[in-house]
């Protein structure tokens, strides 16, 4: 509970409907897009203006009280739920374009815009801004920068930390940070715009991006390849990028999923397949058709047992349905679906993706996988019920080895979700102690008393690695 | 001077002929590429390994000794000078390319390694490695990640920070942390990898790189536009980029530039040209071709008195020379050249030629302004002699203002070559009191006890910015 003191100093920053501490305004922020976490916040507070959050922060630094920025809170990380109380600071009111500029191809945007109606908005322009998350319909850019999103388009393109050049913060002493700008090269000190970026609301609350735009692709070629062999799969996506090809897109679903996906949209994908890629190439008509052809081949020499081409865009949405669908097929098997994000390096898809197999054997849950193949970002995933304590035990365990498996391939524990609460157990696994105390000092640098979303990222005590007791 | 018992360990770690402390090595190590700038260190040490770095960072953290780590010495900032004394730790023996893995695009290499010779490592296998700072045929990867280096393809390709996905640094404990892999999404934390390209040495001592390649454009056209007129170059700078063509050079010269490179090189520039633009386009041979043949066009409707294309390899080469000799050529016509890395938004580069020139008649200096048009990042260059006390104080004045210039049109004092000693003073204009002060609380988190190249980055006194006096 909030002093009624401070409640009123809020209200007079931000107006009296803009800040709420009715019941349900505090349930409808104690959780995210995270499956089983929810915690109930002390007030809700929805500020018009970079000045406003500096006001805001200045009382909340006076008062210790825990912030949690968020925008629509579609993360898979538990990255917004208010674990120790505080206030929910939704960022959907500074929803503005500030700026296209089209002789510096750069855009100055708020941080409550959503990122499709961005992409839609620049894409008009004849430009281009690649990281595509599958959240992207409601999620906003400041979410998006807060967690580092990827997406399907970040093996060619990269992901938000390549397409954020400026920042707008405000720091829990209420200080205005700016960061960066128009500009492609600056080595003015540390960076902290790509500190920031990723930084899970943790360290300041982005009120201002700037972000570099690209000329958008002319022309796109859509195909999918089916294979009775995963390790087919998997060496068709080596041999791509051996050959010097980077694809638009270069994503993967195995069996499990195939079969969920089937069930669901009756697309006439065979359940019997072992694998399915969808590649898109996108760029100049004659390099894409090469491209495209070439590939082809090598889906043949690693015997596909079949490939479909799009010739329009009717049929290119079709072979996307197979993808765009997983997660909303799997979602409706269980009532409950978690969604990982373990990655390795793409040369380790087909031995990850066989572990994972393995592992849900192992603990007898079913886990579908999917996901990015071209930058190995794999979502292996698990349709459960969370009122199954002792199913729920069993997933844990799977996931915990899933995570050792990632690791122990020379991958990572997320490749674009984030750490929040989920992942703060494993986060030493992959940066070690040393990285650990690095990082908490960083976040002492920006947040003496703990303020911003605290207990993510750290978490109070981490996992001991399976992998020590083998 | 080092207690001798320092000494002793030293040696014992890298063996008596990798540690010197003889006044051959002490003075070839008490400067760097920056001029008028120098200072003797206690010691020079030569690690062969990961391992030795570590024990050396114990003993000298134990004794409190400064550090300053270092390849070829060739940065414009004063990175590598030894200001508080300390051991000067060179890189050059930990020069290997330890993998170059064609299924995921990487490499790993130590800091020691020639950039160039690593450049032409991967292109003979078809890869590309985009930073290309003009020091490359001396310079380190190492002191390029230590810098961020920029270099004429970074308007198309990023710097150094972009091809940085992995990082082993020992930390002033010794402690060895490891950032990233072989990975194009990780977001486990804050993103140490980023945060450590640029850091000057004053974080960590870089020790082996993991580092993304992309495949190497297959076809490539050069060409040079003459302008009468400044803005009319200026203007066609902003329309290529506006016709959505992305150029993998887009660079410039001004008239006094031009006039000195031919008085140096003698290749036909006409020496009343106002400006030149130098404009290289890569990738797949229709797509070049067509870029090529609009910028024609728009270099014609900007009235361009003369445009050349290349025809052949010998001829690009020609055409390359007048970039390429500038730095040369301008150094030879006073004992002291002095190149600075203002950097502004692409749009306001003509503005900045003007304000520069109007900086230089103002303190009677002379300044030639070349650089990447492309990106914003101007070498406004003066030709000066470091004996002429009355003379270099009007220089320091000159620059001091060209810093104002670039930041009021929204740009930065540094684009690639770091902050060093020498833009120290200056950097609160562009990062603020509270960016001045999240730095520093970053540097006390990675060095506690700042033994990492201090003097660095960090000004005792921050120059008051001229405009506040306006």
């Amino acid at each position: 509970m909030l002093d009624p003191k401070v409640c009123q100093q809020l209200r007079s920053i931000v107006g009296d409907s803009s800040f709420r501490d009715d019941q349900e305004a505090l349930i409808t922020h104690s959780y995210d897009g995270t499956p089983m976490q929810q915690a109930v916040p002390d007030g809700v507070i929805y500020p018009s203006s970079t000045k406003e959050v500096s006001e805001i922060m200045k009382v909340l630094s006076a008062h210790r009280i825990p912030l949690i920025s968020r925008g629509s809170g579609t993360n898979l990380c538990g990255g917004t739920v208010p674990n120790n109380g505080g206030v929910v600071m939704v960022m959907h009111r500074m929803n503005k374009i500030l700026e296209v500029d089209l002789e510096n191809l750069t855009a100055v945007v708020q941080p409550g815009i959503i990122t499709k109606e961005f992409i839609t908005h620049v894409e008009s322009l004849g430009l281009f801004y690649p990281p595509d998350p599958s959240s992207m319909a409601i999620s906003t850019i400041g979410g998006n920068i807060a967690e580092c999103s990827g997406g399907l388009r970040g093996l060619k393109y990269g992901t938000t930390k390549d397409y954020v050049i400026g920042l707008e913060a405000v720091l829990p002493s209420g200080e205005i940070l700016r960061t960066g700008g128009k500009l492609m090269k600056d080595v003015a000190g540390y960076d902290l715009t790509k500190l920031l970026v990723g930084s899970e609301g943790t360290l300041a609350v982005i009120t201002e991006a700037t972000l570099k735009l690209i000329p958008l692709p002319t022309y796109k070629k859509t195909m999918l390849a089916l294979y009775t062999d995963l390790y087919g799969a998997a060496r068709t996506v080596s041999k791509i990028i051996e050959n010097r090809i980077i694809p638009a897109t270069l994503e993967f679903l195995d069996n499990p999923t195939i079969r969920v996906v089937e069930d669901f949209a009756r697309i006439g994908l065979p359940v019997d397949a072992e694998a399915i890629l969808l590649i898109e190439q996108d760029g100049d008509e004659a390099a894409v058709e090469r491209d495209i052809a070439r590939i082809i081949e090598i889906c043949k020499q690693e015997n596909a047992s079949e490939v479909k081409v799009a010739n329009t865009q009717e049929e290119a949405l079709q072979l996307l349905t197979a993808r765009r669908s997983a997660f909303t097929a799997l979602a409706r098997i269980r009532p409950t679906t978690i969604l990982e994000d373990a990655t390795v390096p793409r040369s380790k898809i087909a031995d990850m993706v066989l572990r994972i197999n393995e592992i849900g054997l192992k603990y007898n849950v079913q886990i579908c996988t999917f996901g990015h193949a071209g930058d190995g970002n794999l979502h292996p995933t698990v349709a459960t019920d969370a009122r199954d304590h002792e199913e729920i035990h069993r997933v844990e365990q799977a996931f915990e080895e899933i995570f050792d498996a990632a690791i122990s391939l020379g991958g990572t524990i997320t490749g674009e979700h984030g750490v929040g609460t989920v992942k703060a157990p494993f986060l030493e696994w992959k940066v070690g102690a040393a990285g650990i105390e690095v990082m908490k000092g960083i976040k002492l640098a920006f947040d003496p008393h703990n303020i911003m979303n605290p207990g993510k990222i750290f978490a109070k005590e981490s996992r001991k690695r399976l992998v020590l007791h083998k």
